[in-house]
Parts: C-alpha cells; sequence; structure tokens
C-alpha cells in the first residue's frame, strides 16, 4: 500500500482491517470508513476544513464532564439519536413509544418514596405527577424501577447548576403492587439546550433555534420487560413541531391541567414490551 | 416535524438546516447528514452502539491538549487525512508530492541558521539534510521558510516528552539566495503512532500495526507558491507498505547513505508548484 489515490484509498484502509477478530465491529469500522469517504469525496473535502472539522471535535470533547454530555448533544441535533431510537424500538403500537435519552441522565439518583416530593427545591409550579406501568394485556407491574429527570422552570437541569450538590427534579421510584406510581414535581417549561458549546455554534451556523418543548424524562426498567427510555411531552407547547433533537411524538403528549384545588397534573399509562429471548 | 420514523428522519434534519447562511456550510452539512444517517442505517445501529462510539469521541477529545491531538490521529488512521490530502494537491508531476501532517506539528518552533544542529540533543545517528527548493522551472527559491521536525531514535517527537521545556529535533529554516538548505539533525527511525489512547483502542481492536516507516516531516512556505506539507521517507523501511496513515509516496523515498568520513547523508530537491490565482 504505497501511492495510494483519492480513487483506491478507501479500499486501502478496508484492507488494512481485514483480519478484525469480532464481526460487528469489522461491519461497523467497514461501514464507518466507506461512509466517511463517500462524504468527504461528495463535498471535496479541503485540508483547512478537516481541520476545521478536528477543532470542532476537539472542542466538542473539552466540554464533556462527568456532568455535561456535548457528543450526546451534537448526536441529539444531528437526529443520529432519535434515528436510532427509532430503528431499535419496533414494537406493538400499544407499547408506549421511545424517545431520545438525552446528555442529562444522572445514575444513582435518590430513590423517593411513592408521592414524595421529587422537585426537591427545584424552582417551579408545582405539579402531580401520577402513572402506571402495565404489560400489553393490561397486567400492572410492581416493582419496576423509574428513573424520573427534568428542567426546572429556568430550563435548567440539576446538574447545569454549578455549586448545586443535590438532586433537584430528579429521582428513582418503585412502582407499586397496582402498578402505580406517583410522585410530586414542578411543571416542566420548553428550554433551549446548552448553547456555550460546540453545538451551540452548530445550531448558530445553521440557523437553527435550541429550544426543546416542555417534557418529563423517564427511564422504566422491569424484569421481563424491554428498557423504555422516554419523555411526556406538555400538550400546547409552542416546539412540539421543531423539537431541537427531533424527540416527540404524537402518543408522548398529555396535558397538564389545574386542578379544582389549584394544583396541577400530569398523567400517563406507560405499556412496557416484552422482553423477547 | 413530529413522529419523525427512520425512514423520513434524514429529511426532517436537513429542512432544519435549510436557513443556513453560508453555502460552503450548508452543502458540507447536508452531505454530514446523509451520510451520518446512512452509515447508522445500513450497520442499524444499536443504542449501546451509539453510546459507544459517542464514549470514544468523549475519550479522544479528553486525551487531546495542547501537544497531543488524538483526532488528528483519529483522522489519520481511517485514511481521511490521506484522502484530503490526494483530493488538494493536484499538480504536475514534477512537483514534490504532498502528505498527511500529522499530528505532532508544533508552530512557532525556533529558528535556525543554515547548517545549524536541529536535533539539540535528541538522542540518534548523526544525520546531514541538504535540500534545495525550486520552481517547475527550475528557479531556485530563496527565502522559502522550513519547518522541519521528527522523532529521534527512540520514535518520539520533543512533545511527547514529559518535562522536555525545548525543541528537539525541530526547527525553521529559510532558503539561501541559491534556494539550498542543510541542517544537521538525527537519522530518522520508524516508531509506532500514540497507542495509549482511543485510536491505539482501535488499532488494536481492528488488528492493524500502529507503525510508521522512518521519516522527516517538512512544511515549505514561499511567497508565490502553494505551501507544501510532506514528509522524506527513509529507503528500505519495513513499514514503507503498510505506514499506519497511508502517507507513503514512492517519489518521497530517499536513501539515508553513510559517507566516506562515516556521517550520514540525506538529501532532496523540493519542488514547489505555483500558486495559482
Amino acid at each position: 500500500m504505497r501511492n495510494v489515490n483519492k480513487e483506491n484509498i478507501t479500499q486501502a484502509v478496508l484492507d488494512s482491517i481485514a483480519h478484525t477478530a469480532d464481526p460487528r465491529t469489522k461491519q461497523i469500522m467497514q461501514a464507518l470508513i466507506r461512509h466517511l469517504h463517500a462524504f468527504a469525496r461528495e463535498v471535496e473535502l479541503t485540508e483547512d476544513e478537516l481541520m476545521k472539522g478536528i477543532e470542532f471535535l476537539t472542542a466538542t470533547g473539552h466540554k464533556c464532564t462527568g456532568t455535561r454530555q456535548e457528543f450526546i448533544l451534537l448526536s441529539d441535533v444531528l437526529g443520529l439519536s432519535m434515528l436510532a431510537v427509532a430503528m431499535n424500538n419496533d414494537k406493538p403500537a400499544a407499547c408506549t413509544e421511545a424517545t431520545v435519552f438525552g446528555p442529562f441522565f444522572v445514575p444513582g439518583a435518590p430513590h423517593y418514596d411513592d408521592g414524595a416530593d421529587v422537585a426537591n427545591g427545584a424552582p417551579g409550579t408545582p405539579c402531580d405527577v401520577r402513572c402506571t406501568v402495565r404489560g400489553l394485556r393490561g397486567e400492572p407491574i410492581a416493582g419496576a424501577e423509574i428513573d424520573v429527570w427534568q428542567a426546572d422552570d429556568e430550563g435548567t437541569y440539576d446538574v447545569q447548576k454549578e455549586g448545586l450538590d443535590h438532586a433537584q427534579a430528579r429521582g428513582r421510584l418503585t412502582s407499586r403492587a397496582d402498578g402505580s406510581f406517583h410522585f410530586r414535581s414542578i411543571v416542566p417549561e420548553a428550554y433551549p439546550i446548552p448553547t456555550d458549546g460546540p453545538v451551540g455554534t452548530l445550531l448558530h451556523a445553521t440557523k437553527r433555534h435550541p429550544w426543546r418543548p416542555a417534557h418529563l424524562h423517564f427511564m422504566i426498567k422491569a424484569p421481563g420487560y424491554e428498557t423504555l427510555v422516554t419523555h411526556i411531552f406538555r400538550e400546547g407547547d409552542e416546539y412540539l413541531d421543531s423539537d431541537a433533537v427531533f424527540g416527540v411524538r404524537q402518543s408522548l403528549i398529555r396535558a397538564i391541567d389545574r386542578q379544582a384545588d389549584g394544583t396541577y397534573l400530569m398523567a400517563y399509562d406507560f405499556v412496557l414490551n416484552p422482553q423477547t429471548a
């Protein structure tokens, strides 16, 4: 392999990984090399532009910390995350649809008893959230582990707040014997994804807004069922048709209603897909 | 844009950047989105695999420092750098060919007088390097600014040596009135690219060796001519046909000869392409 040119270099790189042992790694790397080269060839990428791309990726990496994941955000705004969700969540129509995981999940959030105040000091209008977890035949799923997380009314997740040393508007719950779970939190509001990093620069350059419609995140795990990662979106939000990360599904939109006693209520009945062997 | 699916999401993302002002940015981003999605679709990328990719890119970014550029290295081993070189350096056959820039260039290296010892303490077998810089009609190019950089006989560039506070085997020179320049350095040796980061993990997973054939780097700038970024490779090196970054051109290979007085000599006559308007 000497004197490669713009026509034969792709084959030379493919040949170099011909002995990859793991077949899936080999398949992914072969496709990555072909598509990456096809992209560069199509746009006739200059050396300066390649260097700008490298600087962009470097800055994206440098923006990542234990609580900030700029590469997830990049994948989200490029629609790659939602494409992966769409390709990997074929299931019966009666099951709750999945959507993007997003960059703000934190493992090991505090566990709350049913009915507890998960907001834990996050600013916002108080809101009750009442849900059930069931299977396709309507069977209640007891003991499901539920992670919930959301932004406050300033559009900020707890992990974005410098100096905050405890979880706010984030927690774990367990479904009861009848499959229900209930917690108090705050009304979710629309918010812009972080724009102080490379992804913000990209959105600005491509004349895109950074807003996401108001939502609560849920991850629900139960033995014998597929893990569900999803949101519940707030009905009537102005960004439902222009979500910066392409995550909105009609079936995930719910009203947040003001009750007779002045409190707000959001309700959702989740349906999990049985795990296949 | 609601309820996107694996078929229509690509168009939804393309639509979102429809108002991009700069036409080149728009062209590159459109192609990037299409090829990135085509890659994910072809391999039916799972959500776990996407997260592994995100973790890989994050680790690659975290490995980058002021003197370590892991994303250039990644571009190099995927053949993307050499593809960009191949697409952007069409020139008359009589001109010196270009090759990859690599991750070890440092701007502002010390300037040396003609004939000086650029090694500056780098361990290795002393070697004289005698070159000329000319145009296509054979005209000598005086006052060309030349950056040279190379690894020492342990396969290490100065910037890879912790605690070293000055340039070694790296410097800038200026061509003389007759287009010649001459410096003393050390015989280049084959070396492995750094394998202690994500790129090393990738090479290992794809059963590739990390070696580059012995070479000296040159960047030559002169008014009225295209900047030349290239290497001179050492004849006989065992890695000339399996360079980890696909950079070898036959025309850039030269013997390093032992002279009658026991010293070594490498010589090269560079030919620059005139700059076009």
